[in-house]
Formats: structure tokens, C-alpha cells, sequence
């Protein structure tokens, strides 16, 4: 078997870094499905609606489809073996051609399918023609969707892991620091630095296992079930899928047709994605700000204003948080477009491509930069630390003391919440508060108060699974490491 | 064990009934967190802020979580043995009341938690101010809505598994039935009713599929990590997971405090099931065209016009195309909403529950609604057989006899097509066209062209697996059968 | 002419404080559209499309249409004078039930229209069946809604001069403030604070000039083009639109049956001002961290936490900016539900009505919340002053005063940027940087450079059109007083 | 002056027709803001941060907007008036260049500004460093930006007439044709053809109110605002603003510095096109089907299958439809982007352009290549009229002229109900129903009731303004014939 897979995605990779090629046009070529039409398409027509300009991305699976399909042709005796060999090598040859930049796109032959098609009969002649038996291009650009999908989630899915990595290997850097942990934006209990990085590990898991679910349903091979009714040649779908690299079959050529819920549910998934990072971005640029000031971005990763010479700004991060825009934007844009579509396929559908094209480079891009930036930026251990005890970040912890000593909840919230009420007319942290405001609030506050308050008291005094407890956090962060380096 | 499920989900089938029940205010009531405050709540903050009107809807869920939390304050010994059964009992009672639409919701105490919680006060006494113990509102509402939304996916996928029934069902009546297949909304080729209904099967069974993924992810203990940052209290949490049914517990204090991908995950699930009923609607309203005239709608799902005396309208399947619409913009909604947001609770996802009800009551709405729609629905075989030659559905069967034949599929298109310009000008269909054009086009289709031709020899010419041969849909069409009666 | 509008007014008002009135059920009841059909409705298709538990808002402007609608059928010769008093008297009399939320809304009636009519002839007999002559439900929805937008503009323009008047009744407090004012949230120039509030009365200006451009669009009248073609029945539209105050006639019947780009631009609009809240609310967040400390908001306008005793949060800015979410969600639900319907009446329509109600409230409940809130804020003048000099906002100035030394723009802020390094390095603001430093810099800030520095000077510096200069603030604030006091 | 607005217009449509030139990188170069940096910019944030791939495509706006500025800074004493001249030709060299595709744009200078600012001072030296004096890249871009939407305004309105006089010059040919008109695509009134035509140029003449109206707010001069607070040189704004033909000066630097609301507002307009087309496409592609067959499109206009060799597509139509999802992707991308930003500019901002740019591009296209598949198509007049008698379409006549003898509506209608339930029954229109039936139905109608039937007779009897009355579309159409050849 001589798909060669392997120098596939040699080509691929290549290809992913090669600018999208510039499309030719001359009009008035006669259309390989033109024979039905008594009238040459208009140019402008031609130009609305062509889609080699983005699908020829799809190129290298579009290939890699006719090959295994191909293959199956001979195998069922549609093809002779020196057919079969010619085609093989004829879409190899353009395949390299493609990976290289060399070739000749042309906007009249629409799309990606028809453009390698009409590529491989210029090249071997009629037996060209036969490449398109027991399919369409129905079938094929779902395939081809496919794959690519497929590609990306497994991209996509080793940028999460790097970022992971980044925020687990600040471990031994940031360990021991204590940062304020927020609800409402407003100071609420101290947290561990690696406990907020853990956090976003976490988010980051589900994140992961959502697109690896998304994988399966994406994984099932379309190919073979031709415009929307199957077809009368006698393919062997179950040997396409094996040679691709397929989980299973669609069972139903209608469904199959149209179907772009593994489009839309890839977008879905990016989308969470890009509203996770947006949350990092927010936060980490409120860290940069003079105000908090916990966080020293790398100037590499900084840009600089054209006006004010002063200026270090968190470009990277903002624009992470500005591009959780267009990641909606595609979901919506897709969810838009296959709205009260009927069954098979609508050329509504070629719209599919763009969005989700995007949504993949931006969510890629955005991990890409992400993962450095997390390593290379540093803490301002110093002016967090100056400013720990502001806030009354240990108030939940003297409550849940009292709690301890058999007062109800909800009365020990209220007389913590005087003691805090009082310490803030006086300006000072719960610690310097006079002690006859603590024995005033509850006998068991005069001799005890003092030991339980402050913030690194705080932080050791948690107990539960899933807390900032030290030694919970460093169990967890080990778990991490070991998780992250078996992958 | 006296956590009785059982009896919570049988106040809950009560309570799904039951309207919203109205919302009391009296303005200046203390604040059960209004310890540290200075000033009263302004009561136009109250009205603007609360949100008993809506997550009373969460009442039991609420009840249900506080009881099982109560059960293990008692076993790590924050409780005793009384105060715990005075608790479960207090809560139960409670539960019994809002289920009964009896319970006095009040907007001073905000949310369904507090005003739970200040019942039980009201009820119990000091007791009930032990239970708020190593926890926040903040898990409480995480906790409440995954218990919510669990039951909502297996809710829906009852139905969506009735949808499937009443596709599966027509299978006898409709059998044998030819339709025309499109693409572009154009005839295409012909496929049979039961391959039409079964496609829809396969779009639900992939909706199916990614609602239980998202069960797997919604089903992760959030409680007991309190506000963002766990809690002194020695809680235990697997036990509180056991006892509500939970896969696992969260692991990370900060994540779990904020997070809500649950909750668009479970949104963006209900947005692809709504665009795949929109294609349903969007059909099955042309189908009931006078145009088409495909298909009879049980007039007890139609209705009519003000003004125009004839009218018979398909109201059902309009509302569930346009309710597409409000799916979409409640997965929106949610995308715009945590768009930005730093680690941990922040008020706006107050926000996240309106939506997600919405999208759940709607979606499930719409599945209920066309389960009997579908099963009733009639076919006008008569009407359908009558145009069935029209559009040329047999034209792609009597290329890939060509390419059987030897002749490339490219040469073999450019031959049918032309053959098909003929028939259009002469304004019949292939197989009355005169024999002297097949022999023209090709030797081959001198003698057996009228025996390829005509749309019951097309649907029985198609071999591949997935395809509309009748033999293939037979055998999808038992093991679906299979299949949903085994569930 | 006794079409009484004021007094509508009045029961409009009282209808936008009751709740929502409860809609009771009786299936099986004849439909008044039920000649055609053989068949009743289904109990659950009636609860299905029913709208009026939504669309019993508009019944005011129903009624008043109707009554407008009657006066016009009187003149035309329709009905008898007789008659017209009876319809009217018994509408108005409806109208005064509904407003005291005596009216017994029916779902089997479907919607306010109908549920309106039914009871008009329960109550004035065969007279009230001539009342739907020359028109149907779909000009009447789109009159009752375009009469509830119109009064909806006219209440949110008067909301936003409030929060206006808010903004500019801040300046005499504040007047003399200076703040940092941020780009990319780093530290960027000296702002007057008056500075600030203005930016915010410009944007909410432009909000208002949407809408006023809006209200032109909505103010059409659509009623008496019937179902889409128009009527047999020669009715007198001018008449009714000048009844009814609108200022002029839809053209076109198959247009005005089915439009809803007057839903759509108005949520648009919403949607804007929605966006403009959410900025001022995020703003405000962050000026009330712990870590900017520059504002204190009314205690009265923020709640506490369940379990931390110590938290005072924002909630209303934060709800005000998560509700952003649902304004924009209910854009994207129209823009949906709209898409790829084909010309006149659709029943996907009725689904237009719960987005553009939610969306108008919502906006309309921030805008009330924030005009008290802005009004009662408080900068922290001191901690404010503290800071200022942080950040190097006089870079800029000092860069601009070597530009009018005849330096280069580009080459002075290389040099001013050269300068912040070398002061970031010692850890002090320009003003304390060494004067070697800006000797050795350029000659010409050897004398000069300290005069210019600092957050005054910079301030006092400005001098464009529209800058923070404080004579170019106090000409703009004063304005802006006269122009609020004149609406 | 020297400004020659009209030889950048030339340049401009050069630049229109002209591909997107590549961008090349050097990396390590230094940066223009980078005199504070210790630190190289990272070249993958250098690739991430770049924007002048795509705003490029301002950059004749980008010079237009310089020019003004240099002829101020010459008219304010900033600059001489050599220097002003040798900017102002090296500009226009510059524009020259990009325009004819020569320029070799950087990626290291980030975007057009910094592109042409250095091209600026390699060709001119020192003087080039004076240009950017009193403004910021943050004015600059909004500038830019609001010429170039002007333009577009300009541009789509021209367009939106084409497509008017496309549906208005159909009038001829299409005079006296009737045709079905639907509500819930059900058979309706009978509808007069330009009736048709003039429905959707009354949709489009809203769409141009609105992008006029846009228009005005876009249309205010934001340049010489500086970074966010104004600038100490003493520019005359307002000079600048007539030089450029802006409309007026924005007020607020804070406010002018990061506003986007104007973007949003034009990608709104648009976005309600693409809807108003959608509709458009949908109807027109249900009558280009088989059932319907209405409308024959201009083959030129179509594509066909790669496998079904009968296939006639409404390719064009289906984009058209399709292309409203990215529509309004865009514009949920831009409403995603800015929520929850705080005053003046922040570098998410940066992704508003590619958006506003795609939903330009887009629905200009489709306006062009609709207005010849409009004028060109044909009404297959046989086709329709054969089948003009079905769906009752005669049926409200007939009712109406019950009213008119007396009989109240709601009598009415149920009266010709159960007469069309009849006809039903017996499978003929009305007019064949036997006569004893409406002598039973109501006394008036024994003698009258097939003079009033028929569908011609109900186009001919509608009278009231609006309607579908053959003089009143008459006279609506001169009126659009005259208001179009006006424009």
C-alpha cells in the first residue's frame, strides 16, 4: 500500500507555513459540469462564488482522499492497477506542487476538488476523468473537512498541553507565594500563586476533553456516499476508512450530505477555549496594571504607543481578550448559516470554511504566544507581599473559627462582619483591631483572635479537597507535573 | 440514609408543573451578610439585583444539596445528630411548601438560597444558622444548576429519543414510498421516505451523543470548596457527592468557583438540536406547500388566519424554525457574558441562569411537540408518484451505467448532461426522450437506457452502504427499531 | 373625537407596574378562525404557539389601535355611530379591566389580539364580530408594536438624560480632580475627572441619536394593508395614522406584512447602549478595587457575601455589564429569526416580541440603577492625589514641549522614552529624575524640564479642541448644564 | 491647497481592484515607540500583534488624513512650508507606490500608520520625524477608519439603487403578472408582480435611511484628539475637518480615543441588508424549484453538480443567503469585542477592522451580482398562471364582500370557512363549487358570488392604499421609475 501518509504530512506541515496562493482567472472555461447548461457562467458569478481563494487549504487532504479512494477503485476493479498508479502519482506530483507554492490555482475551476481534478486530466489524460467515480464533491469536501479537523484538534489539543506546562513548571519560582484571591473583584481570601495557576490547568483539562469528544463524532468517514443518495457503484467505504485513518462510517448518505454539526461543534469548543484565555488575558492585564502591579510582563511581549514615550503596554494579552470576538463571531456565523436549511447539501455550505478556518488559527495563535508569556513573566513578590494584610482577607477564616467553637454560621458571619465593620473606620487590617473589640464580638475571640488572624495563617488553616491548603495545593501540583509529563 | 431522592423528584414533577410563583418584597429587612454594612440596601438595588424570580426554579435542587451537606456536617461532627435531623426535616417541609406552590418568596433575601435558608431560620431557630457551614452561595448555585441541568439531559434525551420513535414509526405506513432527494433544493435523485426519516435519527443520536458527553463534565461536585478558596472546615466532600449522585469532585477551589463552560457546553448542545429541528421545520413547511404537496399535516397542529377564511397555517413547525433564533441567542447571551472575566465568582454569572432555562424549555418544547406532529403527519403518495419523473432524479443512475461501462466519469457527466438539454427542450423526461439521442451519445446506451431509466430503477440500482437501496434502508430501519426499543 | 389618548397613558402606566397576569386554559374552545377545519386543536399546540402570556403587554396599544381603527370604520361608512360608541365604550372598558389586572387572559384565544376581540363581543354582542373588518393580526401586531417602541424610545431617551444629568451634576464636586486617564489600562495622560463624566454624556449622546433616527423608521403605519395585499375595503389609513400619531403610511403591503427591521434596529440600538454600560460598569469595578482605591460606591448600591463577613461588592456595575450578554443575545435571537424568511407573514414572527421586550427592560433597568449610583459615588480625592504622579503622565507633555523646540516628533520621543528608562531604573517619576539626565538628553531641558513636569503642569498644558484642558472642560461642562436643563 | 482629493479617489480605485500585497518581516528592528524598551520585541509577537495584513487597505486614507494634518501643522507655524511640501509629496509618492502595488509593507512597523510613517522618513530624512506631532495612532486609525466607512456607505447606497432600478426595470415585462401571494408559505392573496418588486425596494430604501443616518455620526473628525487627552500643540481641528470634509469635530478626547460605536452601527446597517437578502434569496430559490417553478434564472447565474449531470443550481441565491451568517458573525464579533472595555483606547480594538471589512466586502458583492440575476431572470408566465386558481386565493374577497352587505367579520369568515372546507372536500377552487352551497353559506351571496371570485377579479377589487390594487401599484411604480432616475 502506497499511500504514504507520512510524506502527507511532510507536505502538510509545509504547506501550513507557505502564504495562501494567489488564484488566477480565465473566464469563459468550459465547466466540467457544464454539460446540461446552454450558457457560459459570467465571470462575476465565477468570482462570487469560487472558493479556491480558502479551500485550497484543503488540499492536502483533499488528495489525500482521492488517493485512498483511488485505491479502493482498483481493489473493486473500477480501476486497473496501472490506472490506479497513475492517478496515485499524478495527485502526488501535485501535492508536491501545492506543498512547494508552484501551483496554478484557477478561479474558474471553483474549488479545491475541481482544481487538483482538472490539474490531474491535464496531467495524465482521460484516466483522469475517472478519479470522480462514486463520488461528489459533496462527500469529498465533508472528508476533507474532516481530516483537517481532525489535524487541528490534535494541534490544538498539544498548544493546551504546552500552556499547562507553562503555568505548571512557574511552580518552583512561585512557590510559598500568597496572592489575594478575588470574587466581585473585590480582595476575598488569600490564595496560593499555584493554586490560581492550577486553576486554569484545570479549565484547560475540560477544555481538552471536550475536543477529543468532539473528535470521535468528527472522526466518522462521509466519503462514498456520494451527492446525497449513495451511489450505484459497489465502493467499500469500511477499506476508505481504514486507509484514512477513519473510527467508523456514516450510516446515512442524506444526513451525511449537509450534515455540519462536527463543524459547528469544533467551533463550540474553540470558542470556550477562547473565553478561558480571555479570562487570563483580563486578569493578567489587571496584574500589569500600576494599580495591582503583582505582575512584570516580558518587554518582548509588550508593544509601545506612538504618542506617549512612557508607554509598556500588554498588547499580547489585550489582544488575546480582543480575539475571543472573532472566535464568537464564527460560532455565530455558523450557527447563522445552517439555520432552516433542508436536508443534503445547500451551497449555503461552502460558507462553513472560513469561519472555522479562523477560529482554529486564532485559538492556535493565541496558545502559541500564551505558553512563553506565562513562563517569562515574573511576580512582584515584594509589592504583594506589602499589601497582603489590606483587604481582610483573613475575616472568612476567624469566622470559621468561631464556627469551630459551636457558633451558628450565620451569627458568626454577622459578628465578624461588625469587627470588620469597625476595623475599617479605623483604617487598619482585623489583626490590629484592639482587643477589646474582639472580646466585646465573643468570649472566644479575647485570647485567640490574634493567632488565627493574618493571611499566612489563613492559608494553612484550610482544610478542604480541592482548597489552597498548602500541602493540598503541592499534591495537586506534583499530580500535574507527573500528568504533564507523561503525555 | 434519609436523603429520599425519590420523594425530591416527585416534588419536582410538581414543580415543573407549577407556574413561577410570585415574588414579595419588604423593603429594609436585614441582610443575612449585612454584618460589616453600614447602610441599607436601596430597594430599586434589591429589585434590580435579585434573582428569586427565576432561580426558585432551582428550589429543590437547592433543598436537596443542603440536605445531603447537612448529612455530612453531622458524620464530621459540625452537627449533632438532632440538629441534623431537625435540618433534613426543616428542609424537606420547605421543599414540601415551594412544591406545593405555597412558599412565600421574598426579593429582600435576593436568591433561592437565601431565602431557603431564612425559612428554615424562621422555622427551626438557631439551628438553621449552622447549615451555611463551609460553604457560599457560590458553590450552592454551581451545585444546584449541574443538578439541574443532569436532569435536564436526561430529559431531553427522553425525548429525543421519542422524536426518534415517531421517525421510526412511520416506517410501515411509509414504506416503499419514493421521494425526491434534493440538493440546492433542487430534485436530485430519489430517495426513499424511510432514508429521509432515518437521517433525521442519525442527527439526533450525534445530539444524544454530545449531551452525554456534556453529562460527564456537568456531573463534578462543585460544594465544599466554598467561596474561591475552600474552607477550614474538614468537609467531606466525596461523601456529599455520593450522596447527590456526582461522577467526581471538582479539583481546583478557584476554577470551580467561577466556572460556567458547564453551562454553555449544555447551551451550545441545545443550539445544534435547535438547528437541526430547524431543517425538520423548514422542510416539512415546504413540504405542506400547496407547491409541493408532499405531505398533510394533522390539522389539530396547524391554525388558521383572522382575516383569510382558507387558511390552514403550519404554526408548530414555524415557531420551532424561528425559536432557532432565541436558542442561538442564549448561547450568545452566555458567550458575551464570560467573555472577560477574572478567576472566580463574579455577579454577572447571576446572568447565566435566564438563558439556559430558556434554551432547555424551548428545545424540549419543540421535541415534545413534534413527536406526535411527525407520527401524524401524512404522505400524498398519490401526489408525490404522480411528479415523481420530473427533474431528471434518474440522470446520475444513467452516468454511473456509463462508467460501469467503462466510460470516464468526467466523459460520462458531459454525456448525460447533454442528453438531459435535449429532454429539457423537448420538455419530457429522460426515458420518453427518443432512443436515436442514447444512441447518439454513446453505443452503449442504444439498447439498455429505458431499462436503466425511471426512478424505482434508480433507487434500486444504488449499492453503497448508507445509500437509499431499499434493502440497505430495510436493514437500517430494523436495527433502529432494535435499538429504540431496547432503551 | 374621544380617543382619549392621555387616559391610556394613564392605564399604560398601570400596567407597567402590575406583574404579569396569570393565563388560564379551556381547550376545545371553537377558534375564531376555525370555519376551514375539520379538526380542534391540540391542547399542547395550543400552549405551544399561544403569546399571550407575552404579548398581553402590548394590550394597551392593541386597544388603542383598535379604537383608532373603529373611528376610522365609522367615517367610511362601516359602521353606524351607534355602533362605533359601543365598540369603543366596550374597549375601553377592557382596556380599564386589563390595567387592573381584573382581565381573564385565555390560552385557547393564542394571543392579546384575539383575546381582546372574544371578549369584546362576550361583552357588547354581534357589533364587536365587525371590529377586525379591513384588517388582520399581522398589520395589527406590527402597529401595536411599533405604538409600544415608540413610547419605549421616548422612556429610555428620557432615562439616558438622566444618567446624563448625573454625570454633570458630578461636576461641581469634582471639579479640580485630576485622575490618571489609561490606555491599554497602563497609565497614560492626566485626566480632568469632569473630563471623564463628559466622555460618558458624549457616548450616551450618540445612543440617543440612534434612536431618535430610529423612531422615524418605527413611527410608520403598517395597519389597514390587511394580511399582505391590502383590503377590498377602502379604508382611510391617513386617518387612522393621524390618530394614532404616526408620521406617515407603510407603502407597501407584502413589505409591511412580515418587516421586523424596525425590531432589529431598535435592539441594535440597545444593544449599543448596552455596550456603552458595560465599559462605565467595568471602569467603575476597577476604580473600586482595593488596588485603585479611587472610588467609593454608595453602600446602598452593594450587597455582601453569604460567607466572607468582610466583602461590600459592586453588583450593580457588575450586573449592569453581564446583562450586556442578553441585550446582545436577544440582537443575535432577531437577526436569526429573521434570516432566509421569505416575504409577508411567517409565524416564525411571533418570536420577535420576548427579545425586544427583554432587551428594552434590561437597558432601561441599568440606565434607572446607574443615575442614582453615578450621582451618589464618591472619588477618594486623597488616595487619588497620592498616586498621581505614578506612571509618568507628563512624559507626553514633556515630549510635545521639545517638539515646539523645533525637535522632531519621532526624535523626541525616543529621547523623553530614553528619559522614563532611566527613571523606571531608579524608581522615581521624571520630576525627580537628576538633571544630568535631561542635560545630557537634549540642551534644551537643562533649564526647563521641571517646570513642565508633573500632573498639573501637564493638565494646564493642553490646549486642542475637545483635550482635558480645564478652561476647554468648563466651556464643555457648562454646555452640557444648558443643555440638559432645556430638555 | 494642494490636497488633490480627487487623484487619491483615482489611486483608491487602483487600490480597490489591487490584491492584498504581501507583508515581509525583518525581525530586530528597532521600534519607533521603543526608546523605553530594554527589551526586543519577540518576532512571534511581532507576527500576532501585526495588523498590517489587513489595514493596509486603509492606507490611502491613512495618507489623505497626513496630508491635512501636514497643511494645519504648516498653517499653525509647526511646520514651514518646505517641509510641509516635501511631507505632502512624499506622501503622495508613497500612495503612488502602494497604489500600483509596489510598496513593500513590513510587518515589523505593525500596521499602516508606522509603515508609511518610516517609508516616509527613508525618503525624505528628518523631516518625515516631524509628521506624527499632536496625534497618536489612536486618532489616526479612527480617522482613517471613518473615511474609509464613508466611502463604503457611499458605495453600498449606490449599489442598493442598482439593485431598486433592477427590480423597478422588471416592471415592463412583468406588467399584469399575478402571482400567489403566502403567509406561513401558504397560499394567500393573489399579488401583482411589481408588487413583488416594490416590496423589496421598499426594504432597501429603509436599509439607505439607515446607512444615511449612520452616516452622519461616522462622519466627525476625531484627529488632533492625540492618545486620549488631547495634545499641548495648538492644532486647528477644525481645519483639518474641512480639508477632509468631516461633518463637525467629536468633543471628548477620552471618549473620541476608543470609541467604536460607529463601526458597530455600520456593521448593524449591513447586517440588516444581508437579512433583507436573505429573504430575497429564499423566496427566489423556492420559486426556481421544480414544485414551484416560477422563475427561470439566467443560466449565466447558476452552477451544476460535479456528479448529477441534470443540475441547474441557484448557487448565487444560496450564497447570498449563506453569506448573511458571516454578516452577522461580524457583527456579534464586534459587540463581543468591546463589552466590558474601559475608557479610551485598548488594543483589542485592533480587531475591529477585519470584521467591518468582511461584512462590507460581503454585502456589496452580493448587491452587485443580485442586480443583473434580478433584471435577467424570468417569470415562467404559463407556469403561473395555470396554477394561479388553487390555495382560495379568492377566498378574504369573497368574505369582504359579506361585510359590505352587513355581515360582521367574524360571521364572515367563518361563513366562507366551512364554504372553502367544502371546495376542499370536493378538490375544486371556489368559483366551481356548486351553487347551492353559498346560497346555504348566506342569502347575499346566491347571485354574487362567482362574480366576485376568481383571482384576477380579487386583484382588481383590493382598494386601499398600499395595496396590491392594479392603479395603486401603477402609480407606486412611476413614482419609484421617477425617484430612481432622480438619484
Amino acid at each position: 500500500m502506497d499511500l504514504s501518509l507520512d510524506s502527507f504530512y511532510e507536505l502538510h506541515n509545509l504547506n501550513l507555513e507557505a502564504t495562501v496562493a494567489t488564484v488566477t482567472q480565465t473566464p469563459n472555461v468550459k465547466k466540467p459540469w457544464g454539460g446540461v447548461f446552454r450558457e457560459a457562467t459570467d465571470p462575476r458569478v465565477e468570482k462570487f462564488t469560487e472558493s479556491i481563494s480558502f479551500d485550497q487549504r484543503l488540499a492536502i487532504y483533499d488528495i489525500q482522499g482521492s488517493q485512498a479512494h483511488t485505491q479502493m477503485l482498483a481493489t473493486i476493479g473500477i480501476l486497473t492497477g496501472e490506472e490506479r498508479d497513475q492517478i496515485t502519482t499524478g495527485l502526488g506530483e501535485i501535492g508536491a506542487e501545492i506543498a512547494s507554492g508552484q501551483f496554478d490555482f484557477r478561479q474558474e475551476f471553483e474549488d479545491v476538488h475541481m482544481n487538483i481534478e482538472q490539474a490531474l486530466i491535464a496531467r495524465i489524460g482521460d484516466v483522469g476523468r475517472k478519479l470522480h467515480t462514486g463520488r461528489s464533491r459533496n462527500d469529498q469536501v465533508s472528508t476533507d473537512l474532516r481530516l483537517w479537523i481532525r489535524d487541528e484538534i490534535d494541534r490544538i489539543i498539544a498548544l493546551i498541553k504546552d500552556l499547562q506546562r507553562a503555568f505548571v513548571g512557574r511552580g518552583k519560582q512561585d512557590q510559598g507565594v500568597i496572592l489575594p484571591g478575588y470574587t466581585h473583584l473585590q480582595r476575598a481570601q488569600p490564595v496560593l500563586a499555584i493554586h490560581y495557576w492550577l486553576a486554569y490547568c484545570e479549565k484547560l483539562q475540560r477544555d481538552q476533553g471536550r475536543l477529543l469528544d468532539c473528535r470521535r463524532r468528527v472522526n466518522q468517514l462521509p466519503l462514498g456516499t456520494a451527492a446525497l443518495a449513495g451511489t450505484t457503484i459497489a465502493v467499500d467505504r469500511q477499506m476508505v476508512a481504514d486507509l484514512l485513518g477513519f473510527d467508523g462510517l456514516l450510516a446515512n448518505s442524506l444526513d451525511s450530505s449537509g450534515a455540519r454539526d462536527f463543524v459547528i461543534e469544533f467551533a463550540s469548543c474553540l470558542a470556550l477555549i477562547a473565553e478561558h484565555l480571555s479570562g487570563l488575558a483580563e486578569e493578567w492585564i489587571l496584574w500589569s496594571t500600576s494599580e495591582f502591579d503583582f505582575l512584570k510582563l516580558p518587554q518582548a511581549f509588550c508593544t509601545g504607543s506612538s504618542i506617549m514615550p512612557q508607554k509598556i503596554n500588554p498588547d499580547v494579552l489585550e489582544l488575546v481578550r480582543g480575539k475571543t470576538g472573532r472566535v464568537v463571531g464564527n460560532l455565530t456565523s455558523l450557527l447563522v448559516l445552517v439555520k432552516g436549511l433542508p436536508l443534503a447539501y445547500n451551497r449555503d455550505l461552502q460558507e462553513d470554511k472560513s469561519p472555522v478556518f479562523d477560529s482554529a488559527d486564532t485559538v492556535a495563535a493565541c496558545l502559541e504566544l500564551l505558553a512563553p508569556l506565562v513562563a517569562d513573566a515574573e511576580l512582584n513578590r515584594a509589592v504583594i507581599a506589602n499589601r497582603l494584610e489590606d483587604g481582610y482577607l483573613d475575616a472568612t477564616t476567624l469566622m470559621e473559627y468561631l464556627i469551630s467553637q459551636g457558633v451558628p454560621q450565620r451569627t458568626a458571619h454577622e459578628i465578624i462582619g461588625q469587627l470588620v465593620a469597625s476595623a475599617l473606620d479605623l483604617g487598619v487590617p482585623l489583626r490590629q483591631l484592639p482587643i477589646e473589640h474582639f472580646t466585646a464580638a465573643h468570649p472566644t475571640l479575647s485570647g485567640s483572635a490574634h493567632e488565627i488572624l493574618g493571611v499566612q495563617a489563613a492559608v494553612d488553616a484550610f482544610r478542604s479537597y480541592g482548597s489552597t491548603n498548602p500541602a493540598e495545593v503541592e499534591k495537586q501540583w506534583n499530580q500535574w507535573q507527573k500528568k504533564l509529563s507523561e503525555d
